[in-house]
């Protein structure tokens, strides 16, 4: 048996696997708060508690052979080596609150020079293409839109180091994110693994360690930040039972469903969607705002990703339950089908919209009239969330010009079927329903099953259903997409 | 005690009023159908029958010395003079079939030529205001934006007489508004007050006769038409009562009001809302798109007003209901009071909007975000209604500069503060509401007292609150119109 702790952001969670079968489950809330408007903090104690009494549970309990960390990406925990003990509250990857700082950051001249070079890099990729295969190109392609957001680690940590200050000094302090921390209380060990690292904004995937220029704009030092490991190696022991299987939660569901090679595609939706596309054994570039990482980097092979999101998609269909256009989300669904309304369309921007547009502007609700239905709205909203994965899809497509022969979809909001079907319509593209909609543990269990000699990549979740296009909704879809634009010109 | 018959467009009502105070109310709902999206019909025996029956239950029950008869407006009936009886079901107000036939009968030499003359005048205006005062130029000036629109009694009378054809000489046709149609069948006359038959389209309000060039575009003849009264005339008897106080339903609220003199404004809120202004005994035109009307001609005096409307309203109020924003329209105002958001602006085009901008185009809810409440969706529809209302104030106070003292209010939704609250803190006018919020029946009781001799022009409702402006909201106001700018100019 293996046993997952899966360290999200309302609940940390055990996941216990026999023989690729889930027999049990046990979620603990997470402590978090909210001391100002968009600060979201996290009890890192209290977590690190619940880690390790999961990790007793899964052992006492389950007699597991492994235990397997996935985690939320980019929340930043620093810590003194010498108590063991966080210095702060973690701060959460929705926190904001580095919002003029990155601003400050991103004038740094190291980062303007990087973003001129990689601009130069893209004009001479234009007059010789065959160069954009280089792995150097690439690296300066990205460069060219290279910014630090709010919610990189990067920015997180240095807004702890600066509030730190001259304290510094009493502190033997180490930095990382989520994994790292449940791994060094487990352990002692400081480590992490490529996926989280690649997500921190700290970290250069394309040549494998530190970004130093990005250190010294944060003012960290590679001390500070844990070893990086492949994530099938073992990371330490806890009472005798290895700790392997580490990974990042968008990873480790990239590979619960089986997107192994170049060119597999996957939606993740749950309070946010994810949507990463497997862009194979080299580290990619993108000018249209797709985030590059590494999916996973495993003793036997290295994948990359290009990612893309929604900040809010299952807590946007929750935002309207709220507010009482219907009392149960899973009800939606039907609501949705029942629509005849054609004209009524939502600009999904509740906490900004994401990639590719990162602005913050309102959301919208057009087509208000006396003959609309909470039916309509249901429609609308769900509609909207499709038209924004199919905007990240269609950049994707422009950019990697590989065949997407189907989308494979895994999070508890994939259960509505006129959002997987509205993907399908809109994208062209067959969507197949995961089984198991926590493909984060499930990814993270295969991959530790790996570690400890189980099985090798032979095995991924089943599919529950296939959603293929039934109406051809492109125009709707055209018509959203100049509202948006029209939306996003408002200045009032 | 007088019998106050209102047919209005939900309900025919009986209202009895003794020296001054209402003994007694009496609802009967009106039968109406919806043969297709846009189609608005009356069964005019139906509505006949209950008006007679109003009429026996305020003799035998209550004894009455006058019957008056206040309706909805531009409503059109068509019938046969040798039976009595209706050759259609009546076209209510908000009967929408007309639209291509009004484009077509505004496509007309005559309406083209008018207009051409309109704007010749409004050159000339310029050039010598003084001649602004003249009745001629006045109307030569309403001429240039004359249009015939589909809620027209005209348009509805032309789309009869077309689609009997031949058919038309068999019967002895007569035609009218619902007041005329009542007083028909209770007395046998044919006749109308100015009030009524200022609305139809039909009428010219500025030389007091049916327009011959119109009911030329109509088909019609002035035989089919019926004679015009003073609302305070006798216009026959029923059973030896006399039917005098037949007035419109804003003229007879503005009466009721209290608002007789040039100057004084009056919003009426309740399915939609209509904001008419006393210009006093002369005539006005305007060019920003309000309405000229007679508002009321007794035998001792007349006055004229210009009205604005919004569509929708209540209507409005009602549909966020129906959605489930709240579930008691009653809450509204103590929601909005709630609510500290003012980033959410809704634009309550629900059937189009109405004064000024008579387009149709959907409706626009902006600021959504994942900090919204039902309390904040709330105040931006009791905002947004405000903020219209302080649209036509506006174009009042630029076309009449008289100064507007006060805004008095009745019809249902002005029960709600909140409402009437933002309606002071937008146009910085007081707000007074009437404690007698059916103003309509009221004023029609008052001038059919004036008729039979109980009293003068001496009397008024009496009023429960005043709202003074409390927060100047021009800022926000002018935001809201920026948007509504924006979202006229959205083509999808």
């Amino acid at each position: 048996m293996i046993g997952v702790i899966d360290a999200g952001t309302t609940t940390v969670k055990l996941a216990i696997y026999d023989e690729r079968m889930l027999v049990a489950l046990k979620k603990e809330p997470v402590i978090k708060y909210n001391p100002k408007p968009g600060f979201v903090e996290f009890d890192a104690e209290d977590l690190a508690r619940k880690c390790q009494m999961f990790a007793d549970m899964a052992i006492d309990e389950y007699n597991v052979e492994a235990i397997a960390i996935t985690n939320q990406r980019t929340t930043a925990v620093l810590w003194d080596g010498k108590t063991g003990r966080a210095v702060f509250n973690a701060l959460g990857w929705q926190d904001m609150r580095g919002n003029a700082l990155s601003e400050e950051m991103n004038r740094d001249a190291t980062i303007r020079m990087a973003r001129t070079a990689g601009m130069i890099a893209r004009g001479v990729v234009k007059l010789l293409p065959t160069l954009k295969n280089k792995r150097r190109v690439k690296w300066l392609i990205t460069l060219s839109r290279l910014s630090i957001r709010p919610n990189h680690t990067s920015v997180k940590l240095c807004w702890m180091l600066r509030e730190l200050g001259e304290k510094k000094e009493k502190y033997e302090l180490k930095a990382g994110t989520v994994d790292s921390w449940i791994v060094y209380r487990l352990t002692g060990e400081h480590l992490t693994d490529y996926s989280n690292a690649a997500a921190t904004g700290l970290y250069d995937s394309y040549y494998m360690r530190w970004s130093e220029p990005i250190l010294e704009i944060v003012g960290a030092d590679e001390e500070m930040l844990p070893k990086t490991l492949e994530s099938d190696r073992i990371f330490g022991e806890y009472r005798n039972v290895p700790i392997t299987g580490v990974i990042a939660d968008q990873s480790a569901s990239l590979y619960a469903l089986g997107c192994w090679e170049k060119g597999e595609l996957k939606v993740t939706n749950g309070t946010g969607t994810f949507v990463d596309l497997n862009v194979g054994e080299e580290p990619e570039a993108s000018t249209g705002g797709l985030l590059p990482l590494i999916a996973w980097k495993l003793k036997s092979e290295t994948r990359y990703m290009m990612e893309g999101m929604l900040f809010y998609s299952g807590s946007a269909v929750e935002k309207l339950k709220e507010i009482g256009i219907y009392d149960d989300v899973a009800k939606t669904s039907e609501m949705a089908f029942k629509s005849r309304n054609e004209d009524m369309l939502l600009i999904p921007s509740f906490t900004g919209l994401a990639t590719p547009y990162y602005v913050s502007m309102p959301g919208l609700l057009y087509g208000i009239s006396n003959a609309m239905t909470r039916e309509d709205i249901a429609k609308a909203l769900l509609e909207s969330l499709a038209f924004r994965i199919a905007e990240i899809v269609d950049i994707m497509k422009k950019e990697f010009p590989v065949e997407l022969k189907r989308i494979r979809c895994d999070g508890e909001m994939s259960s509505n079927d006129f959002f997987l079907q509205r993907i399908a319509d809109v994208t062209g593209i067959p969507v197949e329903r995961g089984a198991i909609l926590s493909g984060t543990s499930f990814g993270a269990h295969l991959v530790a099953g790996r570690a400890i000699g189980k099985w090798n990549r032979d095995f991924c979740m089943p599919f529950s259903d296939v959603f293929e296009r039934k109406e051809d909704i492109r125009d709707k879809y055209e018509k959203w997409k100049k509202l948006l634009n029209i939306a996003m010109k408002i200045k009032l």
